[in-house]
């Protein structure tokens, strides 16, 4: 039994919370609007996030983050990556002693590039004793219902992720992997949201899962190339975090990436998408950051970089997909070969 | 612009010889049942495996084989793995030449553990000149409606299978790419077969996407893993005729062996199943083959195991699906890193 805080009050921090109560441990869980942590504590819903599920008592909501804070070593963090750096110097101001932090957040910072480990890393400085990512196939929504989920945990230091495997696991539905290629993992979970925004829009397009299928497996390539280029083992892109996380965010309608590449299929523009989306599409600002990257590493990224033109340059969505499926005839070996003679050649 | 005799007029078949006919190719149709060919040549339609689809006029329906077969030196084979003996018998009698067979069918022989080319090369002999294999993720339904599809296409000798490539490739709906893994490619087109099975269990439990992410995930490690130690090259399962196909065949409502998993989790018999299928489910027979093989090469495969004791030794399906999420917590690598090791010691 421990006391463990989770930053953030969505869909996912409070499913996770959600385990972790069941898992008997005592949840402190921090959202920022006050009426939402008046609605966990008394009503026992979190009614906008998760419709419909009673949450456990273990859970306990909070609106003032130091107190979610108080004698707490381990932090859940589960905020937008765009509020990571804001709520991490709040989080700062609340803490004597250094803490763990688990951090659930998918994405790459733009214009920094950097993933969210590193970015924690920096604003935590000493007040940091390990950073864990926990990653893979799973909509909040099925957890809250306790459908059976497995998970992937990375750290640098894998003792710290074997203790957050520890904390998570369970033996009714929750199953946690460990895998000590963090960039890997948090590439993989960060670009996925690319792949789902394209796929969404394939099907907005009616295109079927013959495209879908098509564009999943080359958008693997690609995340493949640019995850090994950096650094990452390629084997990793086909486990949980990769082609598992994949295959669930392009081929759920529980996929809030998958839904905003949709309604651009459909013909909606971006600004009216994340208007009526309400909830935050990480893949938009993904996109944009891998785009960089792919550029300033000379890493070829054809779907990322056809819907950057469609996300910020009013490229019409059918032309971009058309474009990327009238490529000449090519091997299929050449890019996967490529991957793997990269990272022969960084031994 | 060539004659190409396509042997079974089911869906796939079907499908592909308009790929052809749109191609510009003069297609000769056969199938063993009179009244199916008639439609085709008299109404233009197959209504009972593409139904509402009007056939090109460059198809013409054969219901004699030896007919079919004058003046073709490329045969289309898309029968049920169960026939192809007795087809190629039927066809060797046919011919004075040696003929290329472009093979579309997928499975392994169960006893015998032969692919399918393998089947074509012993029941031909000198009247083959190459055996193509045609996979990867391809509704017929979809191609049928020229929505943007991909292939695959391999052999033991590539320029044959470059010649299938440009054989069916168009600008418009349908590319082709070449992979020279003749036995990756095969495998994979096999076994995804019962992986699909599998994922049709848990969607009919009603287990949901996270579930069936994690089952596709280690479904492909598994097959990945005996793949490899038949001497397919790993990579080749992170393609089109791997992932891809995996994708399209666990996901969709196409497919058939998730329709007859999905029937088997809802609490319907085999024998039921079967029956009120109406057309061949590859999975089942193609699971006993990769069960026998997987004992005999001592390759561990979960998946297969638990599928064979619903299949044939009466085992409850929830029971079957539960047992694989109970494994003890492990580290999610060391599978892939198992596969790796083993091509690397082969080589």
């Amino acid at each position: 039994m421990e006391q463990v805080a989770v930053l953030g009050a969505g869909s996912w921090g409070t499913a996770l919370s959600m385990v972790l109560a069941d898992n008997g441990h005592a949840v402190r869980l921090w959202g920022h609007r006050p009426e939402q942590i008046k609605e966990i504590n008394t009503k026992r819903t979190n009614e906008k996030y998760l419709p419909g599920i009673e949450l456990p008592e273990l859970i306990v909501g909070y609106a003032d983050l130091c107190q979610a804070l108080e004698n707490v070593r381990t932090v859940v963090l589960a905020v937008p990556t765009k509020a990571i750096r804001e709520v991490l110097g709040n989080v700062r101001q609340c803490l004597k002693e250094p803490i763990t932090i688990v951090t659930v957040s998918k994405g790459i910072e733009p214009d920094t590039h950097k993933r969210i480990s590193e970015i924690i890393e920096e604003e935590m400085g000493s007040l940091l004793q390990d950073v864990v990512v926990l990653s893979g196939p799973s909509h909040a929504e099925e957890v809250s219902l306790r459908h059976p989920t497995t998970v992937t945990v990375s750290s640098k230091n894998m003792k710290a992720a074997e203790r957050i495997q520890d904390l998570f696991m369970n033996h009714q539905y929750f199953r946690v992997y460990t895998n000590p290629d963090l960039i890997g993992v948090e590439i993989g979970g960060a670009l996925k949201n690319i792949i789902a925004l394209a796929a969404g829009i394939t099907d907005g397009l009616g295109y079927g899962d013959n495209a879908k299928a098509a564009l999943i497996t080359r958008g693997l390539a690609e995340i493949a190339r640019l995850g090994s280029t950096l650094g990452a083992n390629p084997l990793t892109f086909s486990g949980l975090t990769g082609i598992g996380d994949l295959i669930v965010t392009c081929t759920s309608v529980h996929s809030r990436n998958w839904r905003a590449g949709h309604l651009l299929g459909k013909g909606k523009k971006l600004d009216e998408v994340l208007d009526s989306m309400g909830m935050v599409v990480e893949g938009v600002r993904t996109t944009k950051a891998a785009y960089q990257l792919a550029k300033k590493l000379g890493v070829k990224m054809p779907i990322t970089e056809v819907l950057y033109d469609v996300l910020f340059n009013e490229k019409n969505p059918k032309d971009a997909v058309d474009s990327l499926m009238s490529r000449v005839k090519t091997h299929e070996m050449e890019d996967l070969v490529n991957i793997l003679d990269k990272s022969e050649q960084e031994k």
